[in-house]
């Protein structure tokens, strides 16, 4: 099994190839920042957090070979994904440290810094687990007894990061702490990232998990078989608008209708400071071939027109808290974080 | 192309086969009462009140071999799907004219019963177009100008029915009278329907409309990319409360939330007065392996437990109207209908 989503080797990069799971565990080799952005674009790696690693990883590659040219790589790279504020970030980040340093001492620099971020990811995602522990353990414990249901999206787990994940972390921790937890997987059309990704991750663990297709989700809390739900953002906006995976916003909806609590799980890096609210987050649409074939299979009749937006914006008047690594907030609470964020303070 | 989902041709029933579109457009000719079943319970026919007029169409064959055995072939069709009352009355119907008939009579009998309920499905279907193309008209006509937009889940298109359909039948008639409109197709996994069948159906009558992912409802209707929802039902309760295809209380409580109007459209056979409210339907569940694979290609990890529920509840609070073959009526009306359905008056 895999320690990471994304380590080095030798002068090399090695991700998860995510593409392929969950039926093969494989990984791919990135020799080159167009190595790293083509496998960005076409999602051998995905998750906000992994996305801005991954590209600071991508600028260190580009260093090795012409520590001279900071722009391309730059460029080439932050146009691969456009809603998680964190790609961005990583970006605007590892240039500001390396535009000041002299060119000869830049590839050992970017490769620190990457490592760096990779290993912050890991550490704000530990904080999210253990500011989200609680929510499960009080479910536990407020004289519900037996075991806790936790609804999710997509895959916000270490695939999505480095290590633990957003959404997922305070699951894991639970799980580790003893607490009877269990997750519903919903599937995550077009791209299946629950069912191949997620599912793949909890059953790696041992952790109790169904999969349901997306369109189960107001069946299960409308039947109380969900506690809370949790899932992860590509991009908070300063007034807590949520863009995530799209079908997020209906999971949130029909929670705020059954009365069941709907969380964000994210770090800092993924709070916008520069976005006031969910209506300026941009949002990503990728190619309808995604909607019409289903692993391979052609869905609808050929020819037929499809649509294939990424990313939904959950309004922050349906987020009950944000479970982040400087601990739990709600909406009123966000400077804490948006001040640590990217483009904060 | 097709002119009705269900005939006579000698003695066999033909249906256009479900399970093959949108790829093969074929048929698959019934003979026996145990092929009429089998057919409903492996959707090579699906859509309640489609269900309700192949199960008499099941009884009319079992009659032809038969007639002295009435019991045998109700219960067989009774059990095949559990949801669509439209099953249950069309059996209950057809039993109470045959038991006091002759045996000898009861082939004919029953061939001529099966008939008049597709006659009979046809006829309110096309009263369904006739309530809701006003709908759909007035959003043209109240200074919105262009095209209007409906969303719909699942199918509930002819092919649901015998001809019109219910949810399409008021977009067939606005298009025969000249309105614009799209239609954006939710995909409706785990089995299709909507990329498969709805797709097909508005392709071949060449009315304009998009696929989506069934994630992709909350994006649309935030931004405004909706004017009305509408969708069939597989069971009506007396107090509104609306089951159809699974994913339907999502779309209904997102379209709540951003102030789009939301329609049931079903015919009288739908209502069920014996059901006081929708926890009082039964909802089935079907195999888990349509939810783990796709035409035959795994998407989960191996062993991934799953869950299939096919139905949810909307609450009436949720639904703006009901599109019926009595009228637009809101849940303060349905004795017109309930009464007129199968266990009414």
């Amino acid at each position: 099994m895999f320690r990471r989503s994304i380590w080095w080797d030798d002068d090399d990069v090695v991700v998860v190839d995510q593409t392929r799971l969950p039926h093969e565990e494989t990984t791919v080799r990135w020799r080159t920042v167009e190595d790293a952005a083509r496998g960005i674009a076409d999602m051998q790696v995905r998750g906000a957090p992994l996305i801005g690693v991954a590209a600071a990883h991508g600028v260190a590659l580009a260093m090795q070979q012409d520590p001279a040219d900071l722009d391309s790589p730059y460029d080439r790279l932050r146009t691969t994904r456009p809603t998680a504020v964190n790609l961005r970030w990583a970006l605007d980040r590892i240039r500001d440290t390396l535009v000041s340093a002299p060119p000869g001492s830049r590839a050992e620099a970017a490769r620190r810094l990457a490592q760096d971020l990779a290993d912050e990811d890991v550490a704000a995602c530990r904080r999210i687990a253990e500011a989200g522990v609680e929510l499960i353990a009080d479910r536990h414990d407020d004289g519900h007894g037996g075991t806790v249901n936790v609804l999710t999206h997509c895959n916000a787990g270490w695939l999505a990061c480095v290590e633990w994940g957003t959404a997922t972390a305070p699951v894991y921790l639970a799980h580790d702490e003893g607490i009877d937890v269990h997750v519903w997987v919903s599937e995550t059309r077009p791209r299946n990232q629950g069912a191949s990704l997620t599912a793949w991750e909890l059953g790696h663990r041992g952790i109790p998990h169904t999969v349901v297709v997306d369109n189960a989700a107001g069946y299960l809390l409308r039947q109380g078989l969900v506690d809370l739900v949790i899932t992860g953002a590509d991009r908070v906006a300063a007034n807590g608008d949520a863009a995530n995976k799209i079908g997020t916003y209906l999971k949130a909806v029909a929670a705020a209708d059954t009365g069941v609590p709907f969380y964000i799980a994210a770090p800092a890096s993924t709070f916008d400071a520069r976005s006031a609210d969910g209506a300026l987050i941009p949002i990503e649409e990728r190619d309808p071939e995604e909607v019409l074939c289903f692993a391979g299979t052609p869905v609808a009749p050929p020819g037929s027109p499809a649509r294939n937006w990424g990313f939904d914006v959950t309004p922050s008047r349906l987020i009950r808290a944000y479970i982040t690594d400087r601990g739990l907030l709600d909406a009123g609470q966000l400077d804490a974080v948006l001040d640590a964020g990217p483009y904060g303070g």
